[in-house]
């Protein structure tokens, strides 16, 4: 079919062919780049309580689910409910690391899928210090030149005191939130460590 | 020589070079999600004990091999050996964090390297809380349209105590399996923390 | 535009004109991969005090500025300043993971930045334990055909000692090192944590 091998001529429509399926390729390289830009900076933004950043990286209809406390839908709501989380400052430590993520775009359609971790290094000075871990399964949208969250939906699955190492058992989950209520039930019941909890996949295969 | 540039005529053969070289830099981008994906994926699969979710991950000749506990030769092997791990469940924390690639790809061959590492939190309700960290020195082999593990090989910085911390020692390795013979010796003899240990490099320079 | 869809005659210009395109857009994606091997190998080499493989990261005129140390500008005032650190050996662990990338890449002038993460470990057996973690806000400059380090500045979120966590306070940053005088002040004035400190952002928006 290449200029090189084939005996016979190549046609304008066989260039256009592989430059069609060149551009495809080319889209899902640059998705990636900006999913992962995307979902980083989500982290970075939460470790400093940078709570409008954060809720700029929604879809304007994109949903929140963190841990037991239901789902809060749309960026307004998501805003409200990351308002309402302690403010960053002195003595504070909020870290959300996110990490090793798999994702699976559908360039086409502008919708894609990622699995997440974040260690979560949590603290309050002379009150709390705290190790935690979640997975996300979350899903993206393409809204116009970039990529949002559709949702964002982390699963807890130990938070432990530093002083006591989750050998000796965890925290339970936060069932609610003091202030604001969410909009839909959490999409289904778990326990944290020491109750085993396994956060859904969104791939059979990779 | 493009279009836009050239004072003479770009001839098919020209534009056919063009694509070849681009279809090859596409597929090493496909190539590179791919491996970071599968990667990603044998880390939440151990972390949940679903053994047989992370031996299909391996190349039907696949290896793996853990810290000084010797060198298993194929999937099904693999698999045994995974299988004899405890079982996920109440009470424990296997958390294989996957972290930081540097990959390689030499994607005409089908073949790729890559260096990681694994931060650990293992843990048993009431008998045992550790901290541990691997270099991993893998290999990968893409198999008709999907990348496998041609080889997993896991090298232990340290494995400590939750109550300790690596500043007081480690844990020493686990020389051996309860039940499974490894089909070859450990690539090369070392001991983890207190003692310093520098895992191979499969490249010279970035 | 395409032969698919075309009513009249597609160009050689037109071909020629996407096929620069997609070039510019291959690049971007090995620029993507490369600056996240620089980035993590360099990690991979402070662990294990591997100086002047690390050194050799960083551009001719390359810089590097580490808490309130002062910056060190050049290529080889960065390996100087790297050899007085102390010497990985039995007994040590310095890892230093690099994590959580938020790159963007001008790929046309061979410029990039990048925020990154590291979550260290550092010990000295029975001397010294501690968990830290920073910011990296760097800059990468496109050397040849080698992306190299053109800046690396890491903000210091916390240090503190393992026998304590971080809500017992934190290990105030080291403003100077044991012999070597920095080319320049640092950049700005801060203090970690129980500071609260937030490195600023390369970008705007992702």
């Amino acid at each position: 079919m290449t200029g090189r091998e084939g005996k016979r001529m190549t046609t304008t429509k066989e260039l256009c062919e592989r430059l069609d399926a060149l551009e495809k390729k080319a889209r899902i390289a640059e998705d990636y780049v900006a999913i992962a830009n995307l979902q980083a900076a989500y982290g970075y933004y939460v470790d400093k309580g940078l709570w409008d950043k954060a809720a700029d990286l929604f879809a304007s209809d994109g949903t929140l689910e963190i841990a037991g406390r239901g789902v809060y839908v749309g960026q307004d709501r998501v805003r409200q409910y990351l308002h309402q989380l302690p403010e960053y400052g002195d003595g504070t430590i909020f870290n959300h690391m996110q990490l090793q993520p798999v994702i699976h775009i559908d360039s086409e359609a502008g919708t894609a899928k990622g699995r997440w971790r974040t260690l979560m290094m949590v603290g309050f000075l002379n009150k709390e210090g705290r190790w935690g871990e979640a997975t996300y399964e979350n899903a993206y949208v393409r809204e116009g030149e970039k990529w949002r969250i559709a949702s964002l939906h982390g699963i807890i699955n130990f938070y432990c005191e530093y002083d006591e190492g989750w050998h000796r058992g965890g925290v339970p989950l936060l069932r609610s939130t003091a202030g604001i209520a969410p909009d839909l039930p959490q999409s289904f019941e778990y326990e944290a460590h020491p109750k085993a909890v396994i956060a859904p996949f969104h791939y059979d295969e990779v």
